[in-house]
């Protein structure tokens, strides 16, 4: 239609979540028509993103700085961590601001239909922090759905030898809902509500 | 959230249309967990495009080659131009593949609200190959809208001299409706029941 560069670009702008094929073409029509000030800056944000985002070693959060900006605040409550299932649901309740301790990211839930087992969930960081002693309590915070509800139960029993307080978000998270998609009061009521 | 990198790269996809701020992030987040997969070849494939990609100077198509490939294929018929408001209109009716002859993108249509005046619309390079004498017909095929029918009837009139027949695609456009949001059948038919 107007050479393989063009096709190349809508292709991989198709594959991207929340794009389909005729979505992805009104974009790269948009970004073709003003290269300079649309395209370009956007590829380079993608490749200063690719070359300096990195996985915090501490928690699984990404961010251009290891030990990410989260876990590197003293500001923060380093007593209380927040157990969440992806990068996006800790992004979600910063956005919230109703959490002011660290995070850890587990890479999902144990899922016997997707073939998640503990082995592919990320649990040796916070292991590591547990034994360093300096927490006195983790929330858990993944989703209600029966993944979310199995995976805070495995995680709990396998917390208990630390001897802190496990708590888990409770009120306000709907049922079979991801925590990604709620607005920042029901994050909170839930956060606010937790239970042990 | 994860330093500037990625609040600029969210900030950048959210401008995208189609992409809201939560669907931005979703993109964002998908791109982030797999920087060499997924990231840097978007990033190169956008940085392609804009290194090559450049406008017709024949017609007004997006493409890495000038004249367009369109313009430059023989196979085509060159007795006939289709006349568009935009690119994407261009690409619509290429994936119908209802018109083998060649196009013009205009750039827009008159519009007196949006300010867009004869001088904002893309007219020397038809005209130049109007003058060429190989064209022995002009399809019009802009919106259904009043904007559409202003221009067309505009540049019907400034075409009249040539001597050679105008036609507007007619049928199965719906009132209000664009060209580029329209099924390949709905194109096919409107382009064959065109009128002059
Ligand atoms: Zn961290
Ligand atoms: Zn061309």
């Amino acid at each position: 239609m107007g050479g393989p560069e063009i096709e190349r670009l809508i292709e991989l702008l198709a594959r991207l979540p929340g794009l389909g094929p005729r979505s992805a073409r009104r974009a790269a029509l948009t970004l073709l028509r003003q290269p300079r000030t649309r395209l370009l800056p956007l590829a380079t944000a993608m490749e200063q993103a690719a070359n300096s985002v990195r996985t915090c070693d501490a928690c699984g959060n990404l961010d251009s700085r290891n030990p990410c900006s989260i876990c590197a605040d003293e500001h923060r409550d380093h007593s209380m961590v927040c157990v969440v299932e992806g990068v996006g649901d800790l992004w979600a309740l910063e956005r919230a601001g109703v959490h002011r301790g660290l995070y850890h990211v587990l890479g999902g839930t144990l899922s016997a239909l997707g073939g998640t087992g503990p082995e592919d969930l990320s649990t040796a960081p916070l292991l590591a922090r547990l034994a360093g002693g300096e927490v006195r309590e983790v929330i858990l915070a993944l989703g209600a759905t029966v993944e979310g509800a199995t995976t805070a139960h495995w995680l709990a029993e396998r917390l208990a030898s630390f001897g802190i307080a496990i708590t888990r978000v409770a009120q306000g998270v709907p049922m079979g809902g991801a925590l990604d998609v709620l607005d920042d009061g029901t994050l909170a009521a839930a956060l606010m509500a937790r239970r042990s």
